[in-house]
């Protein structure tokens, strides 16, 4: 509620980002080193995320269920890459009810294991398969260096896993979720991502095949948005996940699994937000319009509050997410400013005047200053509003495109590469090599997001090595 | 799958329990003892669950958001009476990232400690208050004798948590949720809950008062549906939970919480469940009817499925939830019985016969055999179907309510209540008194459940002592 400003992105991006959560009170720090508290406003965005994810979960065959948090430790060494990739980072359960216990437990960091054990039990026949499950729950990691969001020992995701008779029918599974990513991705969070395909170094700890979207923030670094796996047979080995075929032999499934976090809360923040603050994507938007009555009378108050209630009630019943800002003893500039730092995409002003003209100011969030304002007649406000924000969303989309585009370079040499991950993306071609993409790692702190799956076509020389390449990749500094 | 009969519920009824939660696919046991894996259609049941409980606490203020899992565990030791209830039930976590930790943390087993650290920093002013949290996420408690849904180790709920300026806010608050939590357990759970406050004895481990719901089960057992806390100002003196009042005073807070579990997926398998499976409340059924087209020859498929196609489509369009069960190879009778055993309220049977007679035959799941069908016409279908879930919704909680109402006994004496105990409840005076309440457990095995807030009025004697009582109490062996 204090009236500091904010530092801008441009003098500190990392202490914008961080003060920026804290008062938008979208999370605070929790009293365990690198958890986070999520508070009811950033619930609610997460809450709005997780509908319009469970919503084409659903109606792309997969159903929720829950397994339980902890998991024996000695699951996570069936799988060799899967053991490799997690051991350092669990957090291990040895007493309980008082006692030492004779198994540790792990708090799952990532459910394949306890789940692949499940499917072992539940799967017979080819007649249960495809087995397309979902939950929607919170997982820990030991994560070292954390940041509110973006990387946090215990965060809340979901993780889809499924099982399938063939490797097709996994690989067009692994597909379709990245699809399903997408569209949440560019329809609903209002950010272009790019799908692609990670590295044999950058993909999880027992996939065969990882796919990522990756995002570029606002300060040109790359944030991986969530990923898909195409896991073979890996875990359908290490705990036995077999059904009977048509001709009665036995066969090893093929498994998926794919993840969305709470760190597409951050990737929000960081690709739409601007030195006032946030700004939210209105499909997403826990308080999409927010009316500032303003009045100095009482007199005024009360023709003034009069169309308030009466548009409250007009925009709710259009199924407008609203919230009215009754406090009283404030200025109408740092109300204003206070709802811009949250990022509600839209706001109405309305005194004395409006009331008297029938109409209110609409002014919007993306468009700072007079440019964002319109006089609007009260009547039929709830159609201007919607279709401002089909507008809005569009505009952050096209706005954040742009962006991407513009720092996203395509070096022809190893120079042009070092300068261009200064500033944003390199797109570059690359021969496939992990010696390569060790060598820019090191020397450029850059690592590869991903080969996109949109290829130019052609060949190039790899800006690495010079070798023949057939496939362009995403060199960035990432979160 | 299995056609295999389930045992009656008179021959076992523990048994009749367990096996139909894992025969109707509700939920299976996990790897770590005592914990259990929602299957989906469990899990369809308990969001049907959230979903009628979260638009209830939000009608009333309330938001959500989410507090860690993993608490210091100095914290649970800051209030007194705390740390001796949850003490003896804490999964400890000792290590994170491979190295022992400074402090051990604990999984929560409620998180009255580490919200109550939250709102010690979030609160200042008697503007910050009333703050009205709930929270939907799973807690942990080292239970001994778990039973699937009814006790388990790691189980699903959601906690609410508020704090208010004055002792009348905090209790009205508790007070309100108990008539939230009955209107969902008597118009969505159709279950004839009894509210009531608990005994000193049977309280929360750090709340001034304690009320419950009780729900008799089909054994005649009691049930805790779920319990709303008045917490005093206990957290609030352990936390320094304070605001500064109108008068620039320093106050502590009062606060409570209230909490439902997936025990409550148990009591609606108790309450409603017969000898053929479960019987769901349609309001909360995750299938609410489902066809089976029943033909022998490929001519009177096509016939038979074009007619189940299209009411699919009219129902689903009308807002109920459908399932059409397209399996080949199984008898009709194997078809309906599987269906019963999983309590879908409704059944639709469709052949030849029906289709030519452009009607279908209705089938309810609470009145078994040729009683419960009905010949009904497809035009118009689904309005019939609407009306018949009223139907069923009303009958299950009448018949409930019956059953309550027989079994609950009044005993005029103490032999009177051993013998009331041994069937069903004892609706008995009490006077208060500690003693009493400990000698009837110690030698009935029944508890006192609550002190219902429904009272005859007038007086009586206590039924253990013999003492002057102004209460009526409810005693019942219990889950």
């Amino acid at each position: 509620m204090a009236d500091l400003k904010l530092p801008t992105r441009a003098e500190d991006y990392a202490e914008w980002y961080n003060q920026l959560v804290l008062r938008a009170q979208l999370a605070d720090y929790a009293p365990v080193r690198g958890c986070m508290i999520v508070r009811p406003y950033g619930w609610a965005l997460w809450e709005n995320i997780t509908a319009a994810l469970d919503q084409r979960f659903k109606a792309t065959g997969h159903e929720n269920a829950a397994f339980p948090l902890l998991i024996p430790k000695s699951f996570i060494e069936k799988e060799k890459s899967h053991v490799e990739g997690f051991s350092p980072e669990l957090a291990v359960v040895t007493h309980g009810g008082g006692e030492k216990l004779e198994e540790p437990l792990v708090i799952r960091p990532t459910s394949e294991t306890i789940i692949g054990h499940a499917y072992a039990k539940w799967i017979q026949s080819y007649r249960d398969l495809p087995v397309l499950i979902n939950q929607w729950n919170s997982v820990v990691r030991w994560e070292l260096r954390t940041k509110l969001f973006l990387r946090t020992l215990e965060f809340f995701w979901q993780e889809g896993h499924t099982a399938h008779a063939t490797a097709e029918e996994a690989e067009a599974e692994t597909r379709q979720m990245v699809d399903v990513y997408t569209d949440f991705a560019w329809n609903e969070a209002a950010v272009p991502v790019v799908p692609g395909r990670k590295s044999a170094a950058e993909k999880f700890a027992g996939a065969d095949i990882t796919y990522s979207l990756e995002a570029m923030m606002g300060d040109g670094k790359a944030l991986q948005f969530c990923t898909s796996h195409n896991l073979g047979q890996n875990f359908a080995e290490a705990f036995e996940i077999r059904y009977l075929d048509k001709n009665g032999q036995l066969q090893f499934c093929w498994t998926t699994s794919w993840g969305l976090s709470t760190r597409v809360v951050g990737a929000i923040i960081m690709v739409h937000g601007d030195d006032q603050g946030l700004i939210l994507p209105p499909r997403l938007a826990p308080i999409q319009l927010v009316i500032v009555p303003i009045f100095r009378t009482d007199e005024e108050k009360t023709s003034v509050m009069e169309s308030a209630v009466r548009l409250k009630k007009e925009l709710i019943a259009a199924g407008i997410r609203v919230k009215m800002d009754e406090r009283e003893g404030l200025s109408p500039g740092f109300r204003f400013n206070d709802w811009e730092m949250r990022g509600v995409p839209l706001r109405i002003e309305l005194g004395p005047k409006d009331v008297a003209k029938g109409s209110v100011v609409l002014a919007r969030r993306d468009r700072p200053g007079k440019e964002g304002k319109a006089f609007v007649p009260q009547a039929g406000l709830p159609e201007a509003v919607q279709a401002a924000m089909v507008d809005i969303q569009k505009a952050l989309y096209d706005k954040a495109l742009a962006f991407r585009k513009a720092n996203t370079f395509e070096p022809a040499n190893y120079e042009e590469l070092k300068r261009a991950v200064e500033k944003g993306w390199a797109l570059a071609w690359w021969c496939g090599d992990g010696g390569c993409e060790a060598r820019i790692k090191e020397e450029t702190k850059a690592t590869m997001r991903c080969i996109p799956l949109e290829q130019p076509g052609g060949e190039g020389v790899c800006v690495a090595c010079g070798k023949a390449s057939k496939e362009k990749a995403i060199f960035a500094r990432a979160y």
